[in-house]
């Protein structure tokens, strides 16, 4: 059974434009923090580990965001995040965002995609994920298909 | 023939990250930088004029970046910019980014293609892209394949 | 009794830079980001609120921060807010961050002063602070001085 | 003679809030952007060298702004920069950013005071601003009191 990792992310002040609604920029930062989230939370790795001690970064190569309905100040989002590929040195993690409210059950915000790299930080080479994570990674592979997440 | 919309872009230390390099987040930040450029110099209506007088928003619905290069801090990138789509109320865009270094015609750092939508700040419908704007679009029409754009 | 207000913050990716430290702008994100948790858990007001229905911003005039220790990311913080100075259509806001970890007593990280004008959205002129509002602001009002906040 | 550093700037999108206005957190970045200018265009040492084969960091223990009249999208900014305190191994800026509309004589947007630290990235210390700086540093040193920066 895949897991989902859940991550709670509140619409700020901070997040949204003159028009009201969430800048898209800052929706990729927010899909920045649901990883970070997933990391420490649910891979049991903090970035702050990962990037200090074990020297390993995680390059976006592939950002893919369906950007579905508005997200107005004061909401608050669930998002859901999942492993959709699983490589030697690479993985995709299909993330969606939904509204909390009465219409919550529609009320998608996003749908994306996200490929990363593991890169040594010393060689800057494309290294092998390490066993601890891509053990710890396994349980939130997902066999549906993108085209799945994209469903309201 | 196509003319290709312009914009040159610094890569500051508000846009790095603890690797060193940009983080990604601020690279959308920097693709809405190039079309709020492009709206300005390009097309004539700068963005103030767009979310004021005329009172019309263009949300995002659809972004796709593949990163190619990381970006270093200092860099200097030139940002092209296209129509590869032009619909009734929706447009397209193919944006690039390249270094401007000795290596420069093989220092791509991303491939972005972008979907936005005419909206009418107070209907919040989708509306036609107004003649004025559609007939400054015309002259940014690419024909080429988004394909070709990713080349090398 | 001054009443602080408390809001937990954790240094995320998104607030560090090439130097591996919290990147000041950030941390005037941060500072609002107290307001904002305030004003929603400490007031009663949210921000959509504030903003939406009772039509009232609240810019800041004035802001000054002493930065006493440098944040790391991975840590957590805790933010302590009082009101410094409570005026007819203003306030100042004492802030503070500490770090959490064994160090904590004397690891503080900021000492920030704010003030912020009560704003109607519509004239644009300042406002006499509701006597909601008021009421709710009087708990957190401190008599201690601002230099007070700066020991250690 | 007291040379001012010049920068100009552009109001854009991404600074503005639900209010329409410069969200404040924002001008910090600003302000860094400004700095940044400097030390490339005023100083001749750019970010990259500073923080790369210079190994010095520069991080912020002050920082004071006055908000004078809000910044409003699409609105170009001056910025000017004078040196208002040199120490061994710190120093004070002075920075004020105006509009340059038809009001631009009163349009005073903020007056700031920052103070930096120079710090070798090796040892996490203090050390005495490089000769070559000082030397570079000089002539944007201003004998004005700061309160005079504040009169519009």
């Amino acid at each position: 059974m895949t897991e989902v990792h859940r991550t709670a992310l509140e619409i700020s002040f901070r997040h949204c434009d003159p028009a009201g609604i969430v800048f898209y920029p800052r929706y990729a930062e927010m899909i920045n923090d649901v990883v970070e989230h997933w990391f420490k939370h649910g891979l049991g790795c903090d970035f702050a580990t990962l990037h200090g001690p074990r020297a390993i970064a995680i390059p976006v190569v592939k950002l893919q965001i369906d950007f579905k309905n508005p997200g107005f100040l004061g909401e608050t989002l669930e998002a859901g995040l999942v492993v959709s590929r699983l490589g030697t040195s690479s993985l995709s993690l299909d993330i969606t965002m939904r509204g909390q409210g009465a219409a919550q059950a529609t009320d998608l915000k996003l749908v994306a995609n996200l490929t990363v790299v593991f890169v040594d930080m010393g060689g800057k080479k494309a290294i092998e994920i390490p066993a601890d994570l891509r053990a710890a990674l396994e349980r939130y592979r997902s066999d549906e298909r993108y085209e799945l997440a994209r469903t309201p």
